[in-house]
């Protein structure tokens, strides 16, 4: 499939594809979005929110929460706010997402089914790592963007000038709710 | 800002724009781009690369690079691989990339001018937190990348038969270079 997609690329170039799309670094609209990997979002999200190449700073992880302040999502936003003149930031989350009801031990499973090895998981949990934490998902979409903003808001490295709100979009029809 | 676009987000759902970008959690072309957040690449890199709405999982930081294996990054892949079918992960830099060159002093500096107190730096260092580290950016692009795909491939919990390939996108044309 990524060969494909390398064909697609190349033929995109030489036809010039690129004209309609340029900008700079910097975010036009001031907004840095956190939000989800997940594949229902890819364009309905930028469509939903009428944004366009140059506007944001788009941030996406599994969930599109941040569980941990010193995480590259963190940084991420820390960089979008003193490097690039990022002022509001937008978390949103969505209906069905997949992080909604992970199970670690269930996850730990499929990966024992593809072949990783009982001693290897033996040896990390050995080395200090809390696999059940780190692959546990969250319980209710809501308020684990609730805890994102707030972990956010109140980041020691956050400047207290910017604004910080969370939202929940509909994975079908793009509608944001706010929290 | 944020509330110009809850306006667009209204009337986006209204007039249905949402009914053409239906489709599943399921990334109909099982792969998982791990790429910048940067704002020049947010409608580019998916029309460089014919992606649509449902192909792929799209993850994103500053960079699009792994420091931690323990990271949210790195665990969206896991979720990506074991719960949603993904068999191929690209992992995409791109050319003036912000986390080139990026200085962990001169961002303590800049937090320093918007009020960051000195005193929570030192408590934060005082905690353990190494800030120098998690500040400092890459010195070179396809170094980085190439370190990332090494380790999405060498981790220990990452299935064997998941092709992984690193790329550097042109932040004007699209253009892909393999690494």
């Amino acid at each position: 499939m990524i060969d494909e997609i390398l064909k697609y690329n190349r033929e995109f170039v030489e036809s010039e594809g690129f004209r309609q799309f340029k900008t700079s670094k910097y975010p036009d609209k001031r907004i840095a979005i956190v939000t989800c990997m997940d594949t229902r979002l890819v364009e309905l999200l930028p469509a939903a929110l009428g944004i366009r190449n140059g506007d944001v700073k788009m941030i996406k992880n599994a969930g599109g929460t941040i569980t941990n302040p010193f995480d590259s999502t963190m940084r991420s936003l820390l960089v979008a706010v003193y490097e690039l003149g990022v002022n509001e930031v937008m978390v949103i989350g969505h209906t069905g997402c997949g992080v909604q009801g992970m199970d670690a031990e269930e996850m730990l499973g499929l990966m024992r089914e593809r072949g990783i090895d009982e001693e290897h998981i033996s040896l990390m949990r050995h080395c200090g790592i809390d696999l059940n934490s780190w692959l546990h998902g969250f319980s209710d979409t809501a308020e684990a963007v609730n805890e994102t903003v707030d972990l956010i808001r109140n980041h020691p490295l956050m400047a207290k000038d910017v604004r910080v709100a969370g939202y929940i979009m509909d994975s079908e029809t793009g509608l944001l709710e706010s929290l």
